[in-house]
């Protein structure tokens, strides 16, 4: 945008910021007088809460509401309401908000519910409404939602009980969330915390603004420090990614808990193996691919706020630890210690220049002062020299009863130390709730269950800044254009031949391999082959004996081919046969699987694990958002325990991994081919040697939609 | 024993129970008249929760302490003290414990540190003391141990900060920890949600009671209902194994924590395969074995307890699931799913049922009812409808907002329609302390957060009742046989050769073998082959090129025997090299790695994965405690994801499972054979064909300790 600066707020998304935080006026459409409903409880908040603005209930038939002056039709309000919330019954929500829009109305929020989550008949009603919203320029929050509060600014649009009891804190924490009861979860246990709010957003079923257009706003928003997700799915992922980064670049830490981690037991046993990234694993690759925090355990997910308020993604792994008790501690470091997080024990230097003051700490990776020791500033003094020292990336400090029983020590043992220069991450054994809340006034980290300490100091871990774009270059633009041209020529899905024509195009070296159709065919060839039925309509070769490995001779080859063909035909009567494939066996030092998929919700992903057979049941697999570089590539298999032999184990010879970075790279180059679109595109095995790789499988498939004729310069290439 | 009857507890034990938890008299070494040290605190703490026995402070040097007389001996206390709590400076403990002895106390409780815990020399002060118990009969709890509590009884004989601040309530459950301080955080965890204890002990280092002998007087306490085990290590595994196995036949869930998960990843990184059975693997595998519930998540180590009170292990794993929230909800079925618990949709007849009653919940898995639609009774009918429903075997309940602000309401919907006839878990997705409060005054199981919720519910599904024992028949008494005739000729590690013979001798099949000692001697034999370095030394023969697979001809077999014997005495100079042993290929449908191994601290246990290079990074493996028998070899190969295909999976051949089966048990039977003692053993890999399975490798070590030479009948089998 020509002449804004950075920090300047494009005024579109400061004047939605506004409608939908901070509006002056307010309509409610549909309030009950009747304090039973639950549809009288939107005013009463407002009030309770201190709302600075005008409440202007509508309704034809009454004078006023609760003691605010009603109006016939939101129309009629004089200045206009910024923002209305719609507690009317579901077949009457297009109407009013149709209203909303003739009115000026800038966001609508909808609590009724009865909308996309009854299924297809109330998916029609929210696009009718969504419809109305595109047409007017009118943004909706919801329907099916608890409503939006901010909380600095006095502002509870909501029918949600918690603020009906509530006396809220204002902070720095906003949270925008899937679940509008979930939302009261978060903010009921984060006020006996004392954590301080500053916008709550839920956003139901997302008609119109989602996660993603929330989080953008929130990146502006002065009061806001770091943002919480609640999220069920991601439905928006682009504009989510968008905001994300934003949010990062901005020093805002967003910190997510997604549901839905046990679909990959779902997704495992789907029919092919592309399915072996589950949804849940590309969700977590697009996590970590844009900069977002992703927590396991409930509460973590605002413990952490304080954890990574103000930090930057670590460099690397390694926690520094303090208790006064060993149990208590140990429930924390051995959840870290599955996580690969190591316990580092202090530095000489560091012990000696303790023990020169008198405190003695030995030299154990945990460092555990026996009751009686702690005091007399022993613990902080210990603490501070751990949180100074660059040996360690994060500091965990345990206490024991006296945090229950003498709150206040938690200033002179661990307050007095706190510097901010690296995480602080307090756990309690006890119940401790006076400290915990005192730790948070103070803005350290302080946990209550040692599993959501050990979780955010790994989603701590774990953060990665936002990927970098791969670099559009004219060698890549040629391979894509190869693949283009190459396309031309197939249908959508491609046969294990045209696949490997894909993989060469991309710079993928393939097993040289021969077409035959009939065993008369089989001669001058060098032995040892395999051979595999050319379908593509049977991606499970193996399934139907349609795979034979170790020919010897022409003799074996011949009988092998003819043999195969009529039992396919035989197996599967309705599949198109292009004949078999055969090839020179090869061997490597290990097989692996590759595989790229287009996410209908996140966009394209590449998957790497063990290959072969055992690719579903064995040796795990690593998810990445497409395309990735080389680094990414070579970090990928580093992860993948199942590949530990490649890596060189037990004095083996180690895999060429440059090689197979390099193909891992150049299969997620299809994430930058827009016309014609790769949906899936896969190699099993790819054989990994000491020098090289090599594909002796493919699968490609190309999406229907996308798939004008190519045109010489005409990519569409994605950016 | 002759003439007593089940119910009546052998008069040894009553009595150490008697002094341990119900002293008449008890003598305080070392108790400080200044209420700063922490040496006070025992007297007053036990005059504050009402003790209504003596309190006997030992002091030569003064006549009363904090208004109790003084003696000036233990000896001297009329009457004579029960038991006593020493808190003198180590060095002094060991005679503190002699004159308890020489004056006829019963137990002694140890407060004083300074012991095992400190390495070498504390280790000899504390056998020092262990000794003067043994020869005397005086029982000590500790050293280093924060003391016994009997909240029913009101004695009180701790140092623990808790007991000066809390007032505890009476109640079922016992708690054993070998963590001091965190039997602390879960009486103040427990204190707010009105958890009722019976006995809580520390134990300290026991020098002499262990947990499991604490564990043993529980089984008799009339007042425990349910014991929790806090642990660090398994110190002694029988008498923990003995009264686990009592406390379950008396209907007495024990529900054990215990840290070291991640040792596993030290165990992985050991030299030896045998050690892919992690030292935690076996601590899960002695849970498992004697009918011990093992949770994972420490507050449910608590929460658990209601759970499973009065309860048997279920017989299948599905779990209905009721909700306002379905948010809340999916966070503890999301966990379930992971841990392979399935979520039950309600029966048609039920849904029917209900609906006449004018009650519709759908036919979705989790029955979530929208806001306003759980009131008039409609969540406590649906309820009590899936309690009572023999559909699953287990149900979930998840309340909202409800339970924070009118914490009442938790009557109407769940204390209104449980039954005790299943288990029944609840979570509240708010903070909602009272009603969480209100449902364990109600014997409802309450969940704080759905980790804990899902852990609890995962261990109820885990728990089995403790394992039958083998019956050694002449069969298997034949094997045993058999095997010690074989070892009188072997020393205490075996080669492979030498292993294969014990292998057939417990009844497993192993490739035929020839041993050549040089490249001339390879005629005569069949190809193709495979040779290995035949040496005791040398238990990874691929890290020295000590394995040639498909050997096709006599004249590449000579050539290879000579290369490996003077490779291997080239690389490995000083190991015993035997020969080559050659062996026919052999081919199957997969490889699987089973071993055997002696654990010090738990005993013998098998263990099950993949088989080959892959063993450990790939397949996940299983472990029990042996010996098995063969259904429950045939429930470990279920349970190991890797061998999936060897299941049947993709239309391929399905393995001979039975025949892998008995290898596992048959190998298991080494755990009858006390004398020769066999430390390890392991087949890596066994071969899995569609019939039969075979070894083509072994490895076994014996005892050096437990080889007295054989004699016919005297098999010294272990019961």
């Amino acid at each position: 945008m020509p002449g804004s600066s950075p920090t300047e707020i494009p005024s579109e998304r400061a004047a939605l910021a506004q409608a939908l935080f901070s509006p002056k006026r307010i309509a409610l459409i549909g309030a009950s007088p009747d304090a039973d409903k639950l549809t009288s409880r939107p005013q009463r908040v407002l009030r309770r809460h201190g709302y600075p603005g005008a409440i202007c209930p509508i309704d034809p038939d009454r004078d006023e509401i609760n003691g605010d002056r009603t109006y016939a039709a939101v129309g009629q309000i004089p200045g206009g309401a910024e923002h209305a919330l719609i507690m009317t019954p579901a077949h009457s929500v297009a109407q009013a908000v149709a209203e909303c829009a003739a009115a000026g109305v800038k966001v609508a929020t909808i609590f009724t519910a009865g909308f996309a989550e009854l299924g297809q008949s109330g998916k029609r009603r929210q696009n009718a409404i969504a419809a109305i919203a595109r047409q007017t320029g009118l943004r909706i929050l919801g329907p099916n939602c608890l409503g939006v509060v901010n909380v600095t600014g006095r502002v509870t649009i909501s029918a949600n009980a918690v603020f009906e009891h509530e006396v809220l804190e204002s902070g720095g924490i906003s949270v925008v969330s899937q679940s509008g009861s979930m939302l009261g979860g978060i903010v009921t246990r984060g006020q006996e915390r004392g954590l301080g709010f500053s916008k709550l957003v839920s956003v139901g079923n997302e008609a119109d603004l989602g996660v993603g257009a929330v989080v953008d706003l929130l990146v502006d928003d002065a009061d806001t420090r770091v943002v919480l997700l609640f999220l069920e799915a991601l439905r928006d992922a682009p504009q989510l990614a968008r905001a994300a980064r934003r949010a990062f670049d901005a020093g805002k830490p967003v910190i997510a808990l997604k549901l839905g981690r046990s679909s990959i037991g779902r997704a495992l046993s789907a029919s092919h193996t592309g399915a072996i990234a589950g949804e849940d694993d590309v969700a977590d690759a697009f996590f970590r691919a844009h900069g977002i925090l992703r927590v396991d355990v409930f509460e973590a997910l605002f413990e952490a706020a304080q954890l990574v308020l103000g930090q930057r993604p670590p460099s690397g792994r390694r926690v520094a630890a303090l208790t006064v008790s060993g149990g208590g501690a140990a429930l924390v470091v051995d959840r870290l210690g599955m996580a690969g997080i190591e316990i580092v024990a202090p530095p000489a230097a560091l012990v000696a220049r303790l023990a020169a003051e008198g405190i003695r700490i030995g030299d154990a990776p945990l460092v555990d002062l026996p009751m009686g020791r702690a005091d007399g500033g022993a613990y902080a003094r210990i603490l501070q020299a751990l949180l100074a020292s660059d040996h360690c990336d994060a500091v965990l400090a345990v206490q024991g009863s006296n945090a229950t029983y003498v709150p206040d020590s938690i200033r002179e043992r661990v307050l007095a130390a706190q510097t901010g220069a690296k995480p602080l991450a307090v756990f309690l054994g006890p119940r401790a709730d006076t400290a915990l809340a005192l730790l948070q006034a103070h803005g350290v980290a302080g946990f209550r269950t040692p599993e959501a300490c050990a979780d955010a100091l790994r989603a701590y871990f774990d953060w990665q800044p936002p990927a970098a774009s791969i670099a559009l270059d004219s060698a890549i633009e040629a391979r894509l254009e190869a693949v283009a041209v190459a396309a031309d020529a197939y249908p959508d899905v491609l046969n294990e031949d045209e696949g490997h024509r894909v993989l060469e195009a991309l710079g993928i070296p393939c097993a040289e391999a021969r077409v035959l159709h009939s065993g008369a065919e089989a001669a001058d060839l060098s032995f040892p082959l395999a051979a595999k039925i050319l379908s593509r309509d049977i991606p499970h070769k193996t399934d139907i004996g349609g795979v034979v490995l170790d020919i010897a001779t022409a003799g074996q080859l011949g009988a092998c081919v003819d043999d195969m063909l009529s039992r396919a035909h035989a197996a599967r009567p309705d599949a198109r046969i292009d004949g078999v494939l055969v090839q020179r066996m090869q061997r490597g030092l290990g097989e692996v699987f590759v595989g790229y998929r287009r996410d209908a919700d996140v966009g394209p992903a590449v998957v790497l694990g063990v290959g072969g057979l055992l690719a579903e049941t064995c040796g795990g697999h690593v998810v990445r958002l497409a395309p990735v570089s080389i680094e990414a590539a070579l970090e990928m298999i580093a992860a993948v325990p199942g590949l530990a032999l490649l890596r060189g184990r037990r004095n083996r010879p180690r895999g060429d991994l440059r090689a197979l970075a390099g193909a891992i790279h150049k299969l997620s180059l299809l994430a930058l081919l827009a016309r014609p679109r790769v949906l899936e595109a896969e190699i099993n095995p790819l054989i990994v040697r000491a020098d090289g790789v090599v594909a002796v499988d493919a699968f490609v498939r190309f999406d229907a939609e996308q798939r004008a004729p190519h045109q010489q310069g005409d990519l569409g290439v994605a950016s």
